[in-house]
């Protein structure tokens, strides 16, 4: 077995770059709240990107979790990221996490979840539909080695696109985001994915949405994906894609040691 | 492909048995709020003792998700039981429900999130913990065909054993419920497997916790569920054991065709 020391993924760069390193420069200082992250993480991206929206102080602390530190661990046991730590208290899982956020900061715009119960409940649904569905989907086409299979390659393709299409049927009609006019917890959920989606054109010869057709849904879609990528909170905690790179090259080859990448693997979900 | 007439599994006792079918009977009045409901489906069971426990007023019809009626698939594409109609609007997903009568009715007890963000944080966390971690492993363990591998059936026996005692070592010291004297939303997610543990004994020779062993954790799981087992609105949704024993050796013999029983098969999770 792996030791903490000689973790195959642990080899990553080390620090954020592009426009996420202006938000973590500014982020150093001591604070009560402390979100100990992984630039290159898409469910740290969650947690970070409701940090910014909502203007709460925090304080940004790097690890790599591939190679734990003991502060990480004695925080989450699991010694994934993104934990964060609350008047010394610990809290992870990146959906709890953003839910927590909006219950101690409901007066900071933009609010996560709908004040009606039943929108809420919608809310809550297509959040987990992200969770459960796209993104096990998303990873699925990613690992899949096309040598194999050339039938299969288009099995998996076609089941991440249908899920998207599915969840673009839900989509508020005028929009751009999943509810309407402003973005929710379901936007911020999924965000770091579809900021990632290139992986596909670099790995996988091309996402495969139709570019030119009418499909209302892939119109509804292309309109979301425009709002998510312009919007400053998402846009500026991401990185240069030249350091994603050897990260997901190892999802490509299916080599990634990642929870993630071994659940996926294994056929299972997120971890 | 199984049409909607002969799907394997579709082939169960008709209607809820024992306590539960008293509590059937009792809520077959016409009401705003509808239970679509499969009386031997732990999904419903969620809903339903939240339903009873907060004596929210519901309409309860039986429906056979094997055998998707069209009042169900208008409803729920997905077809799954439980789904809820409210006003006219459709909700499914156990959990989300369970969140959703928490939100139209927080002044009927019990409560089931704690008011605290931290603590209702760390609830949540716990309770994607019995869906994400512990029903997966339960049904690993069930569906796991011992003839071909005795080492096996000792993994995922420990497996699912791992999980129960992580899950005791996080519950409050005096309890008897997972927070404490009083129940919530953790454990009326997790109840209804709690009350199918017997599956182990009938068809896999027992589940394998220390019967007399000192281990704290252990102790605490053999209280919380004894106050479980013996809680009316758990207890009273439970039909007679005869009734479910078809559907779960189907499980057991892993010929079982739910989405459920697929998804066990192929390692993923809960679908
Ligand atoms: N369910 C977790 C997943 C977090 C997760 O998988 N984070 C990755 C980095 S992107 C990690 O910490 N991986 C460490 C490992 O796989 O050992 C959440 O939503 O927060
Ligand atoms: N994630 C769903 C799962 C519900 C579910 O799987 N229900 C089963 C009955 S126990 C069902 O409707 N199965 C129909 C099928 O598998 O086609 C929830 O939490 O409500």
């Amino acid at each position: 077995m792996a030791t903490k020391q000689d973790h195959p993924d642990s080899n990553l760069f080390p620090h954020a770059t592009g426009p996420a390193k202006a938000i973590v420069d500014a982020h150093q200082a001591e604070q009560p709240l402390k979100l100990f992250s992984g630039w290159f993480c898409p469910f740290v991206q969650r947690a970070w990107t409701v940090l910014e929206e909502k203007k709460i102080p925090y304080q940004y602390i790097e690890v790599n979790p591939y190679h734990k530190p003991d502060s990480l661990l004695k925080l989450n046991p699991r010694g994934l990221v993104p934990t964060l730590q609350y008047d010394n208290k610990p809290l992870y899982e990146s959906t709890v996490i953003c839910e927590f956020l909006e219950d101690v900061y409901p007066d900071h715009s933009p609010t996560l979840l709908p004040k009606d119960p039943y929108d809420r409940a919608r809310t809550r649904i297509w959040t987990d539909f992200c969770t459960s569905r796209i993104i096990p989907a998303f990873h699925r086409f990613l690992q899949f080695q096309p040598t194999d299979d050339e039938e299969g390659l288009q099995g998996v393709r076609k089941e991440f696109l249908d899920k998207l299409r599915e969840f673009a049927q839900e989509m508020d009609e005028e929009g751009p985001f999943f509810l309407g006019s402003e973005p929710s917890l379901i936007d911020f959920v999924v965000a770091p994915w579809v900021m990632r989606l290139w992986v596909f054109d670099h790995f996988k010869h091309g996402l495969g949405i139709p570019e030119h057709s009418n499909d209302a849904a892939w119109s509804r879609f292309r309109k979301w994906q425009k709002a998510l990528e312009q919007r400053p909170s998402i846009k500026n905690t991401t990185s240069e894609t030249e350091h994603y790179l050897p990260i997901y090259q190892r999802y490509a080859d299916n080599t990634a040691q990642s929870e993630l990448a071994k659940a996926t693997r294994q056929g299972k979900g997120v971890p």
